[in-house]
This record gives structure tokens, sequence and C-alpha cells, in this order.
């Protein structure tokens, strides 16, 4: 299972806000939008053993956190407006502290970085950061991962701490500094291509669902 | 200098499609400029030397080239709906056999296939297909590079056949067959780690242009 985590500072909390603005009205929605399209798919398909996690800390309700799951996922596609369509069906739902079901495989409730982080007690953290040991040093090392990333602004010093006190490790993915959804294409690539040397096949639960 | 070329069987040649159906009405307009952004965008500006062809074989008027250059571009922004504006604004002038400017830094004219291979010409040339040799083997090597994308339906024989009589060869940038985007975000990752390797750097022209 690979779990990634973005965090969304601006992100609206509600359902207020125009498709035709996903970078204005919904607090720069279409970079959340474009993490859950470059995580979740593939040419033909979803990465079934992919969970992506939306932290929205935007106004007016911050502390709502919206999990797909692909294994579970319908409805999706790759484009921005059907990402940022169900992300707005999940925040008219009423979140509580418990998870409620939006649409098949997405999921809303109320939540902050730090019960993220207990949620993946025992998991290995990554917290992605420019000037953090190279991930292709290790990418064969990481089993049953989860990533953390920042938006336009990054990640703020505390949560920074609170990820490195829960023992996340940073890691980088190139020399530059990069939009979210491409860092996460390029770890995707990385556990691919050691998954692929390995001998293990990341499509294979993708084809046992559909048969 | 990099130069993408994406394929775009289906993608509308005039402007008269909706912004908020790029899926749809456009013909998978989507996925062009998903190619667009991955193609142009870092964190904090626009990668400069990279050249971006939109090849548009759609309906009514096929054969239609779009050229964004990040040298020369503004006004873009990274979400699919501003690359798809500014597709449209460019699908709205007359095209001709030569270059029209439409906005600052996008060019539109007519044009297939054989053109381009032709204006390419001494170039090295790439075409990503899944079972081609492995880019990682040969990123290093690599200068002045163009590279050729197929869309959701690939690249067809006799697109093929013209590439590779072209003098193309094939690279493939991981196990799984991705989306578009995705492989032109992991082939920049090669060369820019080949590039820092060398000790260039990529973000040269960009930094000299601000200043
Ligand atoms: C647009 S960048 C944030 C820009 C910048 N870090 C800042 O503080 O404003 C979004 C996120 O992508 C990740 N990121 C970008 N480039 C990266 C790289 N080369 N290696 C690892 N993570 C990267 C980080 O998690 C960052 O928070
Ligand atoms: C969505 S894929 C096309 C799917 C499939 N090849 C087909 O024929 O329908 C879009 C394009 O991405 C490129 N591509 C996808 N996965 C790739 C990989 N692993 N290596 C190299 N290129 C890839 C190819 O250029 C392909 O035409």
């Amino acid at each position: 299972m690979r779990d990634i985590v973005i965090i969304g500072h601006k992100a609206k909390t509600d359902g207020d806000f125009s498709l035709n603005d996903l970078p204005g009205s919904a607090g720069r929605m279409d970079i959340l939008c474009r993490c859950v399209s470059s995580a979740l798919f593939l040419s033909f398909g979803m990465r079934r053993d992919v969970n992506v996690h939306l932290l929205l800390l935007g106004e007016p309700d911050p502390g709502k956190i919206i999990r797909f799951e692909g294994l579970h996922l319908r409805y999706l596609n790759p484009d921005e407006r059907s990402s940022g369509s169900l992300i707005q069906k999940a925040l008219k739902k009423d979140a509580t502290e418990q998870d409620i079901r939006s649409t098949p495989g997405i999921w809303i409730r109320r939540g902050d970085l730090s019960f993220l982080l207990s949620k993946f007690e025992g998991r290995t953290l990554f917290y992605l950061r420019e000037d953090g040991e190279d991930i292709r040093a290790i990418a064969n090392e990481i089993r049953d991962p989860v990533f953390f990333l920042g938006d336009h602004v990054g990640v703020t010093e505390e949560e920074e701490e609170q990820l490195l006190k829960a023992g996340a490790k940073i890691i980088s993915v190139g020399p530059l500094s990069l939009h979210s959804n491409h860092c996460i294409t390029l770890v995707h690539n990385e556990l691919d291509r050691a998954e692929a040397q390995r001998g293990e096949s990341p499509g294979e639960i993708e084809r046992w669902i559909e048969n």
C-alpha cells in the first residue's frame, strides 16, 4: 500500500466554490486535484494500491480530511474538474470525527496533521523536501510507505516539526523544486521500478479486481 | 533546449469548445493541457529551455500545430483551464502555413507530423513507448532532444513508421503504461538529474530572464 498526504493550506473547507475557478474561489484546489490524478491514474485504470489524503486547512471550517481509496474508487476521471467535483461533493457532507462516505472510495472527516500521524503510527513515513536524501538511493528498501507533501507554500515549520517528531525521513525526488503532483509521479516511478526489479507486479491488484 | 511533441488525435481544431468540458467537447484536450503544464512548470516559474508542440488532429480542420515557447510565455498558469483557454485563443486565429502569434510565447500554424519531423532535422529524436530502452541508461548522453508522445490512444502505426524513418530512438520511462503528462515529468527529471550531475544549472536561463 502507498499512502500519500497533501497539505492544502488554503483549500476551501466547504463546497461553496466554482468548478470553473478551482485556483481562485476554491483556494488552490487545482493543486490538490492534480495530486489526486497523479497519485491514482495509470494509463489504463487506477492504481488500486494507493490512498490519497487531502488535508484541507482553508476557510471557512479548517481541518477536514478527504480520503480517496484507489481500491474502491469510482466516477473519477483524470481531469482536474472531475476530482474537483468529487471533492466538492464530499465537502457538502456534514463532516464529523468519524469517516463519512461521500461517493464510492471517497471519505470525509474532521482532522488535522496530528490525527493523520497517529493513524499512520507504525508505517514508514517520508516527508518530501527539496534538500532531502535522494529517494533513488533508498527506493529499493521502501515498503508500505506514507508520503507527506506540501502545496504551493510548502510545509510550515510547525508541521515540519510534527513530521520529524513522528519519525518521518526527509527525501528528495530531484535537484529542482517541483509542483507537488510532479513529485508524486516521480515517487511512484521509483517504487514501480523497484517493484519491477523485484519481480512484483504493481498492476496485480488492478487486474484481480477487474476480472 | 528540450522540445516535446504530443499528438492529439481527437483534439479539436477550432476554438468552438467549452472550457467546462475539455475532455468531451474539446476532444480530450485535457490531456494536452496537462502535458503543457508538466512540460513547462517548475515550482517557482517556467522552464525557459522548453518548447511544447501540440499536434492537433481532430475535427473540424485537422492538422494544426500550437507551439508554447517557454522562453517567451506569459499568462500561463498550471491549471488545465488556463492552458485550455490559451489553446482556445490560438485556435480562433486563422491558421496558415506560417507561424501566427496568438499570445506571448504561443504560436499556431497548419502542419502535420511530417512538417515537425522536417523542422527537427538534425536534432536527436526520441519516441516514447512502453517497451523502449530505459531512458535512465542513456540520460547522461542526451543533448538537445526532441521527445514524441501519443495521447490516450497512443501513436498510430503510420506515425510510428514516420518517427522511426526519421531516426527516432524508442525509449521508455518505466515499467508501467502511464499518462502522457506523467511521462513528461519523468523525462524532465532524468535530464534535470543528468544536468545537475554535470554541474549545469537548469534554472540558469530562468534567473537570467527575471533579473
Ligand atoms: C511547490 S513545492 C513547495 C515550494 C517550496 N518548498 C515552498 O516552501 O514554498 C510543493 C511541495 O512539493 C514537494 N517538493 C517539491 N520539489 C521537491 C523535490 N525536488 N524533492 C522533494 N520534494 C519536493 C515538497 O513537499 C513541497 O512542499
Ligand atoms: C496513455 S499512453 C498511451 C497508451 C497506449 N500506449 C496505447 O497505445 O493506447 C500515452 C503515451 O504515453 C507514452 N507512454 C506511456 N507509458 C510510457 C512508458 N512507460 N514509457 C514510455 N512512454 C510511455 C507513450 O508515448 C504513449 O503513447
